[in-house]
């Protein structure tokens, strides 16, 4: 049996077009990003795949993508479970911050260290900060003491895995075709851990926004090929357009 | 401690605006049902009330309203919970009908018995007619034989109470705010059971279309003042346009 996993990276946010880091603040799509998330239901919809379970972030951004996706593919029916393990990297001190002008702050380095290196968290955001989580009724019910104040990858990769092993797989292992609606790092996260890659090499991996990305899994969920996008020349356009971004 | 439960039913669908028999049919909301559900939404928050959980039927109409209410409301968040129990009453061999057509077909004393009885369910619908939801997959999760092919509102009450005694009250002794995104004749079936009204009178009231109608209840679920919609003057406007719907 062929377990299908369906993973979609939330459309641009306001934040995106803003350019500033958004991490855990809960900002919405843009206009532009509105019109990715109902694309990503449209090449649902040809492709003939059928989500049988959605997970989100808690972030509305995805949320708000998937809600549009399966709108557009006739799926609004499926069940539909939250977790704050999928949320987006949380991004610490930077998070609200301007792009350019954190690489005036910190300089190149340190950025770009922050931005893309696998286990150098940024420095943690202050408890009183406005783009800070503590009190977020979102949280209520993790423990404090687990939440994060900044991330890296790796500690992504470390509090993502517990979830896509104990409740996620399980769903698959089931026969149902799921659907993750995440964020960058978060499915990146996935991905490294899908395709075994290595440290190293994930700081080059760009996943583009609001295309469907679909893994077929075997019984111990490996991947039997390639994943595929379901509109591979778009994909290769937004994934350049990921990776551009980063050398602003 | 009060219990709040916020009853929306979803704005008007491609089949209100054509005047053509629903119930189970899915189909999803009109430009104008889209407008109601925002609007929804935008009362939620100008109240003030903070859904901490969602229920829906597992009709695209109900779930969309749900959805574009809570994205206005910036509570997109909340965990959300689907069942075949909260949607529309089965139409039975109406469904996909035309009401005028349905009018002259089977004359005005049983056409007003079949929308308006409370116990007198329209024919069942035939298991080959492309509007029944034999096979529909929303339902692979439940018992074939429960399955209605046909329901008056006391057959509607008769799945629905299970649900909410079981499910949605345990949510509001819980302390949680609940929100109930569903149908006029499943809403229908929950007021009169809340406000224990009777089976004659329950045939004169209606719950207008996308304006959050909220419970106060009291520790042993009994309202403990009167329901309130949190537009009123636009509820007894809608209101009485479903009432005057019904004798076209």
């Amino acid at each position: 049996m062929v377990h299908k996993l369906i993973l979609v990276r939330h459309g641009q946010s306001e934040w995106n077009e803003k350019n500033l880091f958004t991490g855990w603040v809960d900002v919405k799509l843009s206009a532009k990003g509105v019109q990715e998330a109902e694309r990503a239901g449209e090449l649902l919809k040809e492709s003939g795949l059928k989500p049988d379970v959605l997970y989100t972030s808690k972030l509305s951004r995805a949320i708000q993508t998937a809600n549009l996706a399966l709108d557009k593919a006739d799926r609004l029916f499926i069940p539909v479970t939250r977790s704050w393990r999928l949320n987006e990297r949380h991004y610490g001190a930077l998070q609200g911050k301007d792009k350019a002008e954190t690489l005036a702050a910190y300089g190149k380095e340190k950025f770009q260290t922050y931005r893309r290196s696998f286990d150098v968290p940024p420095p943690v955001i202050e408890d009183d900060s406005e783009f800070s989580q503590i009190g977020d009724e979102r949280y209520n019910d993790v423990d404090p003491n687990v939440l994060p104040k900044t991330e890296s990858l790796k500690l992504v990769i470390d509090r993502l895995l517990p979830y896509w092993q104990d409740v996620i797989a399980k769903d698959l292992l089931q026969g149902k075709t799921v659907m993750v609606a995440a964020h960058g790092n978060s499915l990146r996260a996935l991905v490294k851990h899908l395709d075994n890659i290595s440290d190293e090499d994930i700081a080059g991996l760009n996943i583009p926004t609001g295309i469907p990305l679909v893994y077929e899994l075997d019984e111990s969920l490996k991947p039997i090929k390639a994943a595929y996008y379901l509109d591979p020349e778009a994909a290769a356009a937004g994934a350049a357009a990921v990776a551009a971004q980063g050398s602003k």
